[in-house]
């Protein structure tokens, strides 16, 4: 499998800012080539990378100036190891989190959810998240959580994950977000899922597995960009100091082998 | 300085479940001796320990029974060195997260503090909160946060530190949560604190420095025990499973040299 | 059909205070005879009483003193006239309130009940209310309203009747809180129920019909008290100024003819 | 003083709803003149008037078309009595509503208005909301009270009524939502105030008086289209059923006579 990617944004700035990118394919990715352009008022820059103990890639600009652009590009030939198994995480990614109010929904999930464990478990909340949501851009505030998309039942791809996120963890299965470069995906945007760690079974090896209840692009040639707990772990852009605004974003992801993805396998980001 | 502790849960257990105790000193302390006991019915059983890239040590437990102790004991002489500083927890501790919706809060904290900068915006922060809230025990429920805390100008240890933290993470102050034994604390129980972290500047060095805005112990003898982005990543027993009722806590910490602390000076969690 | 009721409220009071008592069965009940009796430290007091549009009575007493004593009792004999019917008020009862948020559920409200009309409709959302729901006693604050309730799951009588409100409201249907006195609850307390507006069919004259997802409790022998949009509206008392204790509250209904009620008929609170 | 004041409505309808509009200034309005048109897909139609006990006017039509279009024109010489004062209007707008939270917003007003009363409290309100919010056209969702108008620091002039109203009813003021009509206002559309009851005193007798943290429009010459608790009671169109768009809203209202207004009197609503 060869997975093409690109990023372009475009960027204004009023005053001096701290900006953080998490626009590149994570580190593990089989890269067959990578390349990172970015500059200020037109000239080149080279922001600082960081690596985070989970593979996150972050590159850091202290910008100073008014327009940013910043062009990604990567070509990746085959898979990623399977994304590893941490004893933290597994701890870690049970917690509530800002977007994932597993606590607050935790009454819902018992009521939903109550006896149905693995990966039963999994294809479960994924097709309730389906069922219960309807697809509507522009329908949510970056402070919306999970609790407000589903009193909502109406949200982006970040919302469809949140809510499976919080519905799992209040379940007691660990779950996090990724953002991904999504082959497939109409219209073409970065594009964020639900992973969750599944028990090792006598058919199954334990891991993490995708669970996307938007079913808008085979799972199997998702390429990981970010891993976290919501998105408050894996915006695309985080800025702070002064006020940025968003004047452009193009991304791009295509695949040669597109495979089919009926919903019901179980797949792993790699 | 020398510092002893201890801490002693009762627990009842209805149904089996995973317990995760976060009650012993942080790994890096200089521990003189340490010791822990846990029951399950009366038979000693031994938990797994876990440690985490930042210190913080679990003791995960699955547990079938009906009643669990856990003695914990520990001295600790000298301090430890100060808390490192992570490139990638300067940018996390900026977060939003479950219990400091710091993107909520942004506006109240820009229109409190603007234009305060430094060690004079920890000060701002903490004499802010501790007029503001009012401590009352028992006053704020297991889901609550930073806002609610705000809105009702009332909480606990861990609802101070809570909205310490978002107000510093909205004013761009990367800001996290320790739990600590706090000898001098009345009444004797886990403690939470904020930390924040500064900019090295001609008269002080960069690192992480407490605010406590309880101001209920001289903060120079808190030994830390947890470290998180809020009490979601600190609490001293998650279970996750059956129903655990905490039938009895006791904590005890003293230190065999006082320090005074006016709440003016700056001073790490060691 | 006749009712014998009494209320008995202890009351402690640091501060001067205005009083307002909702304890009295609403004008228009068919008294055979009624009684209140009020004093403070001990020494008889006359309230004021106010009686508004729709039948709502309420004892209004500016109280300087420390312990207060109300003791109401009536006996009503035969039925009130149906409730009255006021353009307005369907109106009125249309709109989201405090605590039935139904602006907030509408989207829930649409997905489950989209479709149903009529009689049929209240007899779904009485059946999906307290299907969904558990009574726990002390569950919910009292800044709860319908939001928390459905996310929470559990309440007690107010809070089954806000979330069919609510509910009824978001499908267009006019819907109004009714205190009432109830014979057979157990234990025995002052009622909250849901009175919802139909209109008029071939078979079913229009009318507010009533609406108790509890099931505590025959509606056919309920005795209304005070209407109102929702608790706001019909608390058995509201204080205004100084911090008032409730010390004691009794609450005695009986009725000397029980009938029954499957849920199924359309009774009107009379 | 003489007011002419007019109102042009262009809605697009899906399906057949039922319309109230709260266009038409209150009864009790001197007026010289007064008229109102509907059509529906051109062709005129008379909605059916409702005034309830409070002088509210609404004009309700079952309409069934695709476009509607609402012409209203008024001539006001002089001025209404003062609004009446009714014992249960004193209690009612003491209650929480849904978008004035005073139970939540409590602890806020008494820390910040604790001591003060009467006139000079009306002021202190006025003053502080007027700091604290920063008028911001387009930043409040229809589902937004107080306590999100606080937390965000900024709305419009419904949301500043809302806060007003919440930090009033919190102190035990009676505090009520009028839409108006308002010369002076730019850009024009229909205003939102709050009023609040103050008891008489040597120097000024009881009644209903304007506060407006908005401070956009001379309050003097005003003109009350609607009262109630807060916009759930007072929008100048509510739908039930299909769904509405509004394609074009245009308001006029001039006044003969400016008076001056630097927010330091007591103004009545006439």
């Amino acid at each position: 499998m060869k997975r093409s990617v690109t990023s372009h944004l475009d960027l204004g700035l009023s005053a001096p800012a701290r900006l953080v990118f998490a626009v590149a394919a994570a580190q593990g990715s089989p890269f067959e080539n990578e390349s990172m352009a970015l500059s200020v008022d037109g000239v080149p820059v080279t922001p600082r990378e960081l690596v985070d103990f989970a593979g996150n890639r972050m590159h850091v600009l202290d910008a100073i100036g008014s327009t940013i652009v910043m062009d990604y590009a990567a070509v990746v030939t085959g898979q990623a190891s399977p994304p590893p198994v941490d004893d933290f995480d597994l701890i870690t990614y049970l917690r509530p989190s800002r977007y994932c109010e597993s606590d607050t929904l935790a009454p819902t999930a018992g009521a939903e959810f109550t006896g149905v464990r693995g990966a039963a478990l999994l294809d479960a909340v994924a097709t309730w998240v389906s069922d219960t949501l309807t697809y509507v851009p522009g329908s949510s505030l970056p402070t919306d959580g999970a609790v407000r998309t589903f009193l909502g039942r109406q949200g982006v791809c970040r919302d469809y994950a949140h809510l499976c996120i919080a519905l799992l963890r209040a379940m007691n299965v660990p779950a996090r977000l990724a953002a991904v470069f999504a082959p497939g995906l109409s219209p073409m945007e970065y594009h964020a899922v639900c992973e969750a760690y599944l028990e090792p079974t006598d058919s199954t090896p334990g891991g993490w597995y995708v669970v996307d209840a938007t079913r808008l692009a085979p799972r199997q040639s998702l390429l990981r960009v970010a891993t976290g707990r919501d998105a408050a772990d894996t915006a695309f852009l985080t800025n702070y100091g002064g006020n940025v605004t968003l004047d452009g974003l193009e991304v791009t992801a295509v695949v040669d082998d597109f495979g089919t993805d009926d919903g019901s396998q179980l797949i792993q980001l790699r």
